[in-house]
């Protein structure tokens, strides 16, 4: 009986948990569900079903059920996925990520080859089905003869509509941090054959507008570095390459505001944050007030130079700041922000969030210019149930099942960007209702 | 025959030597001085004054320069003062310096302490003449019984106005990879009791506006950690407090815009910087040109969102971005950046330069609030004997006059803080016409 052994149980697991109990009925699987906090899963009622608590940090535990499994699932944060990787070359073990393949990941490549492995990464939704039907269209159209001209990807985890009831159209389905921080650095993409980099403090106000069928306007920042996957896209030709992430329009413009009053950085400590309320940690970001009494929204509009209408303006002032105490000690800007909006971008009980992904492909075939738009639109059911779980988890268990069936015979570290792994995975998430609606015309 | 060692014999240190040189003369010293490079200084022909050439690098020979002295002056850049320093407290020599006490440096101010050894530390122009003169300023305020309210003050190393003929009205005077990468980091300062946090991609945006007598207007921008000097000034219940640096009028406008394009940023390489012209550069930080030709300064405005006549545009079209080859091997967009400018603001052999320093003090004394500004402008003579070495040198010397004359008495990292190392540095420093001038009003 193959054993497949999860490690991390977290929100984004639950599904994948689903799965795999239900297939290991089925295919006649031994599954065993680990991580520190598991109490809030339903114990199964099967001998072949595991979950059982587990501190990662305790070596030798992590050891035991490293060595008791086929194969392993790591839905942890990427931070472990080293260490993971590692007592996987060591005791012979395939392995399953949803997360990126980080430099310090690629060096056990050749290690993980030799030992005839299969580290099978980036299999979750962004990355994972983004590669996955990214190629699967490239692919297609390379078959047919086309040359790919221009490629753009944009994935969003978003709320649903009927549960979308603020102006900034959004709410935390995901990491909160990881929103507070997300594209710091500097993005790279390529852009008409020219190699673009955008600041990071320019980054929201260079969203590109998108429009989703049946769900309207949206916006697209790049990520950090589209150009990762021009040699795994075999896009080396292509003018114009990026990927990025999706908001509801609106939302980039007056990010790009908190970014440029400076209330997402990460880098310091404000030193007396414990004695500060809102409204005085903005105070610490703006010019001195005039004398005359002047809205903090005017003050804002004036310093950064937007007319004091601008649209952008009225999702600052749902945030408030209001004169409430911060209450943490020694935080970076970004903590503080990121309390602030827990309070705003609460998902409530009865939300559902919303997974949304396009891609824009341009190419010639027979001399014409076509222009493709595949778009995914995922909703959750319920709490647990969630959009974001479903995307996350179900290629991960099917990608699982891929490999226990022995039927992908690639070693080393691996990304889902071969037909192999994306046919059968593309066409069994068809059957959840994680499929792609396509639209083409001729430019 | 107290014997002085100078390590480094760069630009800022000319002055300082034909100083040190004189005066073993008249106070009977010997003295070295040591660099890689000494072939630019002119031999002295007297037994007591040494030029050798010292690779730094080389340990045993450091050591046996620092052996030989009485007293440690070191001109080399500040990255060696932690090395120079644990030198000077093994062997137990005083040592003076004209740069910033950085932190690895504060953890040797117990063991000189110990060992009864005083390294007095920015004993330069900024760090140092701004020091001594504030604090003569502010411990006469004090004694009058006034109560300091706010602090603030600028420094800027500047072009002399018969030199200046370029539109920013400034030409590299000083270390110019220094002048581009200037401000990174978050800025702090205290404004009406309120900490204030500017963030790098807006500090350009928020300098104050300076008036210097005779010479007209300036902008200050802020420097990094003004509450550092907080403490050492005795300024704990101060309102304002500031510190920055000066530009003549317009410069930090359109400097602003080359930081919001991301032209100053050193964090990461530009893969083809050798096979790219400056316009490609320029090009790689714009959005995508619109289908109607405009002009690269149109298209920055309407990308900055300011009017397409503000005037810094015409800053950054004198800079042209021309379609030449950098030829630049893997560089940072700083560098690039730097290279450019080094066609534009070189100083020309003819070209003299000036240094501005101002204090903006606000106290009240008996009932009346009173406006202090005290100016310092020093002009160079040529490219020797530039306003910059007058400015840097000639303090350190006359410190290194007062130690060897045993009259200061503290121990350990010290700064000119104190009466009596500033009351004679600034008194000797008239005699050399540099002397500030002070306004001051009652408001």
């Amino acid at each position: 009986m193959p054993h497949i052994v999860v490690l991390g149980a977290g929100r984004s697991a639950t599904i994948l948990i689903s799965y795999l109990f239900q297939q290991a009925g089925i295919l006649g699987w031994r599954v065993t569900v680990a991580d520190l906090f598991v109490n809030h899963l339903t114990p199964p009622d099967q001998d072949h079903l595991r979950i059982i608590p587990l501190n990662i940090q305790d070596e030798d535990q992590l050891i035991l059920e490293v060595k008791a499994a086929d194969l392993i699932i790591s839905m942890l944060p990427a931070f472990w996925h080293p260490k993971i990787a590692r007592l996987c070359v060591q005791y012979r073990k395939n392995l399953i990520t949803a997360s990126y393949v980080r430099p310090e990941l690629k060096e056990l490549h050749q290690a993980a080859k030799e030992a005839n492995l299969l580290f099978l990464m980036e299999a979750g939704l962004d990355p994972g089905i983004d590669h996955m039907s990214a190629m699967a269209i490239l692919n297609n159209i390379r078959q047919k003869g086309g040359k790919i001209m221009s490629y753009k990807s944009y994935t969003g985890g978003l709320v649903s509509p009927e549960s979308d009831n603020n102006p900034w159209h959004y709410k935390f389905t995901w990491n909160p941090r990881n929103v507070v921080l997300a594209g710091q650095g500097t993005a790279k993409y390529l852009e008409d054959g020219c190699h673009k980099f955008i600041p990071y403090h320019q980054l929201f106000n260079r969203a590109e507008s998108l429009e989703i069928p049946d769900l309207g306007a949206f916006d697209g920042y790049a990520n950090r570095d589209s150009l990762l996957y021009q040699e795994p896209y075999g896009l080396r030709e292509v003018q114009t390459l990026i990927r990025g992430t999706l908001r509801r329009r609106g939302y980039c413009q007056a990010w790009h505001l908190l970014v440029q009053l400076g209330l997402t950085d990460d880098a310091y400590q404000l030193p007396e944050s414990r004695h500060l309320t809102y409204r005085q940690f903005l105070e610490s970001y703006l010019p001195a007030a005039p004398p005359l009494q002047t809205s903090w929204l005017a003050r804002i509009a004036s310093y950064l130079n937007i007319a004091p209408d601008n649209e952008a303006l009225s999702l600052l002032e749902y945030l408030e700041f209001p004169e409430e105490p911060i209450a943490l000690e020694q935080a970076t800007p970004a903590q503080v922000l990121e309390k602030l909006l827990l309070q705003k971008w609460q998902l409530e009980p009865h939300d559902k969030d919303m997974v949304v992904m396009q891609h824009l492909i341009t190419y010639v075939l027979n001399g014409e210019t076509k222009e493709l738009t595949s778009s995914l639109v995922v909703r959750g059911e319920d709490q647990t149930n969630t959009a974001m779980a479903k995307t996350v988890g179900l290629p991960v268990g099917m990608a699982a099942k891929l490999i226990l069936e022995g039927k992908l015979k690639h070693t080393g570290i691996v990304i889902p960007t071969h037909p192999d792994i994306y046919e059968p995975i593309l066409h069994e998430l068809k059957i959840y209702g994680i499929y792609f609606t396509e639209e083409e015309r001729t430019i």
